[in-house]
């Protein structure tokens, strides 16, 4: 089983409007609600893969409610049973704030997006413990952990970090994917994995040369760290070498949850005991798949197997 | 008591931004959440009058849930007695659809407003029937009716003319407030009163002349039209005579409720027998110290006082 843990779930909100005016009045032509939050996007593309996962985090309030009830309607037996998905276990602790709501209003003039997102309940002391206990448990039973997203006000920003050494005590690999102090911080428990883009890792480095960077990252406390370059794909520093992996040719379209499918396809490579190139090859050509799909954050999964084999794989020089 | 009715109630979320950026992400800096659709505006201003309401309509799924826990909320023994509201019931109708969202978002740099308007749920047949039996019981103890806002998807276009008919025939005043297609039909059958904008009357009537389109909506069927012109008050063309009443002097503010506002004032005017400069004065002062006050669709009850008195009154020559 692999777990994923947002702290910050999100109930998503699609508004397509015929054009996005500011200042005046629009009405909503379409939408469509889901359950949201990196980590939650994550266990979606896992369980599309076939892997079973158990999601924790918090959830509250009566969006936290329409999460949930969302999250368990999620298709887990579909027509093809062959790539029928893998369960999703609803692992969250219930929190008394309410779930935020993020809303993306799409343009449908020109597909462009503006997102709007609430900043998340207010979480307790107590959640937080009882967060903490639940993912002692479930770590009892993980092959691999994700640690995704925000975190919510109340929560300190060292949480992450104290969720990285639990995993670490624990024995199980743990990927963090957040932004930030709650990254510079997480990142000196010296988690296995980050995955940060050329802002997050801009930010945390202050360079934006991506090996330097991505060094940079690893001397600061991560074993390995893969960075996402966008259209450019990733590049991977790790223990057991150095690698460039490229889409075989740059895409048009939605870039939103494309971080999050290569979250899943490095955990779930990692778990198959796939090579790194393997991983990284996957990673990019589900990303890139997220990027082709028309729903935002589902990955299309015929140019998903078309891409798998032409993903371009350079080893680089070990460091001097 | 006076009943108000309000097919498609909303959910009305209001998110603060520093600044709104097309296709840019933000986080929304302030947010509230409040009971909304016109009719529950209407009543929330008639409670605050002093005046016990029933508000009527649908309601549905997790937002219309929402929904009625804030209405069951609102404030009904403030800690000044003299100007504790009125109660407001609850005689929502449940139906299976989600109540709309409404987001309105503001820009804390200027205070412009972007408006979002989920469209509604589909309202069946028997809901409606449902709706209509309820209402027939509620006029039986009315002293007036508000009909109040858009119409949900399913609702034939004809519904405000079936619900303006049923309180004539019960003997029961009722005002009409809503645009387009449903303002044509409901017009003619002959409510006692419609408060359109310019915008609406426009629409309505073909012409932009404030006394030319009150005296042509008139001819097509309503009794008495109160045209609201904004900053320049209101014209009010009924059987007993035409007035003009304006504020003291042109305001600058938030003017979302202010025809809400104009309603609860002429329709408690009416029920407590004022004259109809009287309750004109009301509807202006009360239109008036809604754009004056900091929270969008609540009166400021200070800038109320002090402008009633203030309002000017000009009555119109009877039409040749």
């Amino acid at each position: 089983m692999i777990l994923t843990v947002t702290l910050n779930t999100a109930l998503d909100l699609t508004y397509g409007v015929p054009e996005l005016v500011p200042h005046a009045s629009h009405r909503v032509s379409d939408m469509s609600e889901r359950p949201g939050g990196k980590g939650l996007n994550v266990a979606r593309v896992l369980s599309a893969l076939g892997h079973e996962t158990v999601v924790t985090g918090f959830a509250g309030g009566s969006t936290g409610a329409v999460l949930r009830e969302l999250l368990a309607g999620l298709p887990t037996d579909a027509a093809a049973p062959e790539t029928a998905p893998a369960p999703i276990t609803d692992a969250l602790v219930t929190v008394a704030g309410n779930t935020r709501r993020t809303i993306a209003v799409v343009d449908r003039a020109t597909g462009d997006t503006t997102q709007l997102n609430e900043p998340g309940p207010l979480v307790t002391t107590d959640e937080w413990t009882a967060l903490l206990g639940r993912y002692e448990e479930l770590l009892a039973g993980a092959d691999a952990v994700a640690l995704c997203g925000s975190l919510p006000p109340g929560i300190h920003v060292g949480a992450y970090a104290e969720l990285v050494r639990a995993a670490r005590a624990a024995g199980v690999p743990v990927l963090l994917d957040t932004s930030g102090e709650p990254l510079r911080r997480g990142i000196a428990a010296r988690p296995d994995l980050i995955k940060p883009n050329a802002d997050e890792l801009a930010q945390l480095t202050g360079s934006r040369e991506p090996m330097r960077a991505t060094r940079d990252a690893r001397r600061r406390g991560a074993h390995g760290v893969i960075a996402s370059l966008g259209p450019d794909g990733m590049l991977a520093v790790t223990p057991d070498g150095s690698w460039q992996a490229a889409p075989p040719a740059k895409v048009l379209g939605n870039p939103t949850g494309a971080g999050d499918s290569a979250v899943a396809g490095l955990l779930s490579g990692l778990v198959e005991g796939l090579s790194w190139p393997d991983r990284l090859r996957r990673a990019v050509a589900l990303s890139t798949a997220t990027v082709l799909s028309p729903t935002a954050g589902d990955f299309d999964r015929a140019a998903y197997e078309e891409l798998l084999p032409r993903v371009g794989i350079e080893e680089h020089a070990p460091a001097a």
